[in-house]
């Protein structure tokens, strides 16, 4: 396909590419201010205990150690997102493994961490709950004593006539399906630092996802005001949605700031990362499918327990989320959710790359295989009858505007057909199979709120280049690149005519944030906007100069130009000057504030929220070694319908790192406790993916030019992980015959499987 | 006065007073930057010399040093403002005692400049050009091959027909004055900081006027992209003129940053600063007055020849103001003036409060008074009966919008009459004696560009605050404070809800830069815009909100209310935190460029071209001990239109400054040169005003309420200073009978000018 543009659609090299490869970017811990200290969390040893006593005494009296706080030194002031519920540093009693007890602000990190081990807490150890089979048993000890039964949150969703239509279905299929607790792992651990100004604002650096967000979280529990705090965003080594709240090390460091009058710095260790990362929600996920003989889908029950963990961020979000999503994939007839949250003294859980609609497509995609099996029916072809296209209103309200499945489906099947190796090897030990699953997921996201929007400035300079300033972060995946890529393209400028300013809230206009995979659909649709207005100022200008109307004038590679009289031009550079510098200056700025045209949901969740829906599918080829249950994904093709791709590389590299992660999740990761104590909260013993274990990745780039999104662009970010676990359980299946319906995919239990015979034996 | 208004037009304490009495506020040099280097410039020792080599290996070689640069290591470009006639570091030739030869940066300043002594420079002594006089000499060597005549720039000025004029007056008058050469000696010495970043942009912090001028200044200079630079200004202490413009050591410390790969700081030593500050344009100045017998002045001639020194930055400009200015005090019939700039081997002359309007007034307003005397005239009088008014177009075409001239010299002639001291004290040693000096200025400037204008962005936050940009310095007269009154009158806040946001040029609208007394009448105008569009903005949104017309709604102190039912409220936080986060935001936020409506010059430098003009009179009373000669300023009423007083303290404040100043270049100031040599370039020897020599201050504020000022108001910032010099003159005068014609008005002048027999008989 000839490609009509200059700048979007292309193979474009992310411009920072250079500075982070040559190791001149800043992240957060390159950061150094005057005068400026490190700060360390002491953290419960306990997964539940009461604090009976802190000295901090001894810690303060050691030199170079510049404060010591707890809660005492703190506001009182419980904070959270939709239930606030956490105190900066715990009063009175900690809730879990990493549970914050008091801080220390020193000149060096070494004698912070030295002045940790000099703070003296009495703990009274208490009952622990230790699962949510433990925290739903009647008379359970409470992790919070306002949160009867443990629960954190309750969801019933119901659309059509869910008990009508399963005794109309002629089969009806129950599984049940479990996920692990998994953190993010990027590479760059989150931190902050906090200094206070001497005109009494605060600032404070991180690397997070939600800039905005993260001022009124800060505001909220320090008792300030947001707009006394300035959030500026350096570089970001990966989120994944586990950099887009705050944690408490935020406001902590800005007590310890306040206290020691010093800037001070937090940066997490990794075993503080595995602790208090805020973990993708662990769900139990009871499924039941109603369908009819030729593979209509028909209906669908589900019944989830989630874990919590000891505080509540943006779980109750995630487990709507859950609850919801998958029904838009396929045309249900109804669809029943019945889902709980459970308060657990485990790790916090939260949001992390699929937001809640992972788990549940590993157990809806595993179940389609199951039930296509049972039925004797081609899973892509039970897919492909029940999907959900173009122009479709979904069970749960989407407006489907663009919709690309069935071209995943198709292209991602025939790929992982083609070039297939043989089924067996090694004399039958080694043993090969293929595996489909497709995903549905948002770009953007209404719910909850009535903004989704994001706005942008695009401000000219006087020698021509153009400044663009979003709210939206980078955290990585190439926003700042995608932005510039968009304002070259609208202002058919060269690209390095457009320079995207870093994210400073003072600065930058208002924005929601990178998360729900919508920052190229409406953080670059602002852009787009905004360029669009301050082009049609600068051709009015150009106008004026050159004695043309406007509408017949043009612009290209930073020319102007008379289209009737192409001779006739001046640079843009020249109209710049004069838009800025002379007479007929207006700045040559526009500031737009976008909200995608989506209505929203009502009480019950129904409605259109999401300013565009993604679809796609992946088709894996994995191989089984019989004697150690090792499974090892040899190739995934993946089909994304991602719009357009304003950059192609971008989208590749999405791809690969969603598969990286959906693999590392589905075969290896999980964050195990035994009765409240996390066992493996390190990179040696939590293992992820490495590039040993990596799949050959395909990635097919489907555009069905999306009606909302800057160019048609759609959200990519977390759709690639989506369908990565069911799609290796389906190909384990497919392999061995055996189902592995909680993740992960272990050995263990892979072989346990194979040889049920040798478990009873005892072996 | 009962006043109508909540936030302006009071006495407000400057919103950063706090900051800077409890010592927090950072100025440049309380900056560092992590890695951050110290750079030093090695400065010529002659005032004219061929640089036969340089070697810099054994400073090199000091441990400590990171680079030494000479013009071989930077771009080969000359720069400067009219007149592009200087290298970053001297090429070949010096031409004054301070002219930049090589510069180091080091891990310290003492390193630093220990490294520069280390430098050895062969120099061979040149034939020096020690002032006007030698320049101008037939055969006089070139201060630069390329200026024939040593000339750096002249005008000749006519209005009217000034030869018929002055063949039908009754008196022709004629003198001749001279005026010195002064340096701001603002507390904080000028400096700057470079980094270059990560993404190949340069970062320059500095305590400039001007930072838009300056980025474009040191892009020229280093032969890159305005754009790629961001320019960062500090708290700034005190500027006078002398930071309106970039210096070498901006391009240099530039230079020495990308050779370190390192930030580099340089800060000027005070020695330096008056070598290299760009001193007050010095000028000798032949004036001749036509009046007729009843004290009308009819036609004025003036010939000037001013020192340039040796580089050319807006000395030129100075001239010209020099050779106008005045003509627009008085309803002169006709005037020329013949002005000629010339380069010597002395420091530098550039711009300083009253930019070359000052050096003319004090010989104007000391001719008004030989004139009047001559005449037996009142010279209070004389000055009523020419002064102009509003409405009037003065003889250089400027429209008087608003005037409060006549009304500032009959106050302040009533003012100072009060109270008045006896004219003889200690039998007779003691002489004291009363004067008195107008003045007109401008408030913004349009000459030679054709823009003078501002542009401001005025933006709510989610919590009700406001945040106010502007790329207009505050050098510490209290523009941020007016910005803050101006937005918080015209959005009816608290000044508490309001933010102004620090100078950056990557983040706050395009500006001109604070001179020509612009700032409050053309920077403060466009906040007034964009807080009236906001404002509108604001009101729109409420209206949808509560339901009722937005022009039935108003504002205060923070709440909107409807007018007709004034207990429908809502806090204007909860209407912003709708206006950005909701459906209906749209950002509330606003840009505004503004332009003022003045037409700028023709060719001929005939026009109006600033926003408003102010004017003002000073009445002083002196005391002279007739023994000594020394004169001491007992008493100065100061009277001026300005318009309206936005910050009262701040007018008095301005008020109190600029007669410091004046005094003091009136009395003490001269940086001596002898054969090119500066012989007092310490505050040991260069003598300022200080607390002690200071007069009683008695402020008038004048308000004519220009219309096209914010809310009436125009600049204070130059004036208060101009009249100074002229009033101490006249005073002197009356005081014993003498008149002094050049600056400064020195106890040894004064003394030989009442004891001719001694000087006579060699005493």
């Amino acid at each position: 396909m000839e490609r009509k543009h200059s700048a979007v659609g292309r193979d474009i090299q992310f411009i920072d590419a250079r500075e982070k490869v040559a190791g001149r970017a800043l992240y957060l811990d390159d950061l150094t201010l005057p005068g400026m200290l490190y700060g360390k969390i002491l953290r419960s040893p306990h997964p539940c205990a009461r604090i009976k006593s802190i000295d901090t005494s001894r810690a303060a009296r050691l030199p170079g150690v510049k404060a010591v706080i707890t809660a005492q030194d703190c506001p009182r002031i419980k904070f959270g997102l939709d239930t606030p519920d956490v105190y900066m540093l715990a009063v009175d009693k900690v809730r879990y493994v990493g549970d914050e007890v008091a801080a220390v602000a020193a000149v060096s990190e070494e004698v912070a961490e030295a002045a940790l081990s000099l703070i003296e807490v009495a703990y009274e150890p208490l009952l622990v709950v230790a699962d949510t089979s433990a925290a739903l048993a009647p008379g359970a000890p409470l992790v919070h004593d306002d949160k009867p039964g443990n629960i954190a949150k309750t969801y019933r969703i119901e659309r059509g006539n869910v008990d009508e239509d399963f005794a109309a279905c002629d089969y009806v299929f129950e599984e049940e399906f479990s996920t692990s607790l998994v953190q993010p792992c990027y590479m760059e651990p989150f931190g902050a630092i906090a200094s206070w100004e001497s005109n009494g604002r605060l600032t404070i650096w991180t690397g997070i996802q939600a800039a905005f967000h993260a001022r009124a979280e800060i505001a909220k529990a320090l008792g300030i005001s947001p707009s006394d705090i300035t959030v500026k965003v350096p570089f970001i080594g990966g989120g994944f949605g586990g950099k887009i709240w705050i944690r408490n090390f935020h406001p902590i460091a800005a007590v310890l700031a306040r206290k020691t009058g010093c800037p001070v710095k937090i940066v997490l260790s990794r075993e503080e990362e595995f602790l208090a990362s805020r973990a993708r929600v662990p769900a139990a996920i009871k499924l039941k499918l109603g369908m009819k003989q030729d593979g209509t889908m028909v209906c669908k029950e589900a019944k989830i327990v989630a874990d919590n963990g000891a505080y509540s961020w943006a779980a109750p979000k995630i487990l709507l989320n859950m609850s919801m999503r998958t029904d838009c994939l396929y045309r249900f007839k109804s669809s029943r959710t019945e889902s709980t949250l459970v308060y657990t003294n485990r790790v916090p859980t939260s949001g992390f790359r699929g937001y809640g609609n992972a788990q549940m497509h590993f157990a809806l995609e595993s179940m389609v295989d199951i039930c296509a099996r049972k039925l004797g029916l081609d899973p892509v072809e039970v897919r492909l009858k029940n999907a959900v296209h173009q122009g479709d209103r979904t069970l749960h309200g989407w407006k489907l505007r663009s919709c690309g499945l069935s071209q995943c489906i198709e292209s991602a099947s025939r790929a992982i057909r083609q070039g297939r190796l043989p089924r067996e090897d090694r004399g039958g030990r080694i043993r090969r199979g293929t595996g489909m699953a497709c995903m549905t997921h948002v770009s953007g996201n209404r719910g909850g709120n009535n903004f989704d929007g994001s706005s942008a400035m695009v401000r000219f300079q006087e020698d021509g280049k153009v400044l663009v300033y979003s709210g939206e972060s980078d955290m990585g995946q190439g926003a700042r690149t995608v932005f510039a890529q968009i304002a070259a393209e609208t202002l058919d400028l060269p690209m390095s005519q457009v320079i995207v300013m870093p994210l400073d809230t003072d600065v930058s206009p208002f924005c929601y944030g990178t998360y729900s995979s919508r920052v190229t659909t409406v953080g670059g649709k602002a852009v787009l906007l905004a360029s669009r207005q301050v082009r049609e100022q600068l051709l009015q200008l150009a106008g004026k100069l050159m004695g043309e109307q406007p509408d017949l004038l043009d612009i290209k590679e930073g020319v102007i130009y008379a289209r009737l009289d192409p001779g006739k031009q001046m640079t843009v550079a020249e109209v710049c000057r004069a838009g800025i510098r002379t007479r007929e200056a207006a700045g040559l700025v526009a500031y737009v504030s976008y909200d995608p045209p989506t209505e929203g949901t009502d009480s019950n969740f129904y409605g259109d929220y999401s300013s565009a829906y993604t679809y796609g599918a992946h088709g894996v080829e994995v191989e089984v070694d019989t004697e150690t249950g090792e499974v090892k994904v040899l190739r995934v093709v993946a089909a994304h319908d991602v719009g357009f791709a304003i950059n192609q590389q971008g989208v590749r590299g999405q791809i690969t790192g969603g598969i990286a992660q959906g693999a590392g999740w589905a075969l290896y990761e999980h964050l195990v406790h035994q009765d409240g104590m996390p066992q493996n909260t390190s990179l040696s013993n939590y293992i992820i993916m490495t590039i040993k274990d990596m799949p050959r990745v395909e990635p097919i780039i489907v555009e069905t030019n999306d009606p909302v999104g800057p160019y048609g662009a759609k959200g990519v970010g977390e759709p690639t992980l989506i369908p990565v676990p069911p799609a290796i359980a389906n190909a384990v299946e497919d392999a061995i015959g055996v189902r592995i319906r909680d993740l992960p995919i272990a050995p263990e239990k892979v072989f346990w499987a194979l040889h049920p015979e040798l478990k009873e034996a005892g072996a």
